[in-house]
């Protein structure tokens, strides 16, 4: 059996906050606390404010681009301009539709740049490197209970040809993202060719589940899955540009 | 605390097999039951088993055009004349990946036609309404056990710009497939603009790491996770055409 724990004791976060210490406080408070094996499932907007990827609005000068593509639409061309700067490509653009390549080279509407749970005339914007804001969280967790843990830092994205959104991963320290298949046999005998499963994917999926948008939850444990052992990288999720049909 | 539990007695399942039996004996075996909320979360395969949805590879008789797109590939004529029969439409092809809307609008890789699990010499196509397939399932376990559930119907879905697959629900019954934060607003008093989360396709990626495509666990139950209620339909998360940029 898989639990996924949701923690309700994480305080407002603000830049430099220590997530790790918020974590393990908040397990202890709720009488779950931390254990080896652990999935710690972190909103990427909690990450980003304590790393400061904040940026006032009004310290933005919008290029003439920005200004353009910004006519007609709902968004303020300031925010406009934070996406194409957070951007190394542009997917796909009609009306307020921005699909673009980060500078991760994730591909995400707004470049992961959003307004929803910050200060009013901010901007959030995506770690700098996700994986390395997964490891700080699960080293800090390792000093403080000595306990090995997994950390997925995560983001909501938009799929084509599906409406709404699901959690994805981000960042990612202590676990290979994949469960690979591929060249094993099922039970009739027949070879797997290409079923290379995106766990760390279906973690951020699971563990937003027990989070919400509204309630305060930017922090998941899911305990009771057995991963496969390595450092890890949300990098491995990227497809390459050779092998993309829809980049 | 939102718990994910693989059912491990489901037998091997044949055509005309009620699933829904399988899923209660299953169940009470295990000495987990069938409680009122539960989410029952069955793997397409298993479904279009049941469902007889298996068809012969040599009573198909390839069409010039299946022969020629599948010169140069590893894929028999006929597996490619069973994905165009069971497509309404090709989204992209290169070399072996055939990214196709199925009849029900769904996109996805060879139109959900597929070899694995299966007896050699067959391939599996998708349930004809798989919403039905999960409204059936659940009538029957109410029948059985006078529960109310949940029941989501799940394939293994490539995504576009990320590699690995992850599950998603092809059918439901029994909730709404989205928790819609649209129109509400965040603690910091900023309305939420596009956030309406598939959490169907959430569930299904979570059962998803309680499953593994070799361990003959073809169904999880969710147990603990308050859903919207409603009939539901995974319909409903199908992009329509005219909002979509990537068909």
């Amino acid at each position: 059996m898989i639990n996924i724990i949701g923690l309700n004791g994480i305080p407002m976060v603000k830049s430099g906050d220590d997530l790790g210490l918020f974590i393990v406080s908040a397990a202890e408070e709720q009488g779950v606390g931390i254990m080896d094996g652990d999935i710690i499932v972190v909103t990427q907007k909690v990450v980003s404010k304590a790393e400061g990827r904040l940026v006032k609005l009004k310290e933005i000068e919008p290029s003439e681009f920005a200004r353009k593509i910004s006519e007609g639409t709902e968004r303020d061309p300031r925010h406009t301009e934070a996406i194409l700067r957070e951007s190394s490509r542009i997917i796909k653009m009609r009306g307020q539709v921005l699909i673009a390549e980060t500078r991760h080279s994730f591909v995400c509407a707004n470049a992961g740049v959003d307004r929803s749970n910050i200060d009013n005339g901010y901007l959030c914007l995506l770690p700098i490197d996700p994986d390395k804001s997964a490891r700080d969280i699960r080293y800090k967790v390792k000093e403080l209970t000595s306990r090995n843990v997994v950390v997925i830092i995560t983001d909501t994205w938009g799929r084509p040809w599906r409406l709404g959104q699901v959690d994805f991963a981000i960042g990612v320290s202590g676990m290979t993202p994949f469960r690979d298949y591929r060249g094993m046999t099922d039970p009739f005998d027949y070879e797997l060719g290409v079923t290379n499963i995106a766990v760390a994917d279906e973690l951020a999926s699971a563990a937003e589940l027990a989070k919400g948008k509204l309630s305060g939850i930017p922090v998941v444990i899911i305990r009771g899955y057995e991963f496969g052992k390595g450092e890890g990288s949300a990098k491995e999720m990227i497809r390459p540009l050779e092998d993309d049909l829809f980049r």
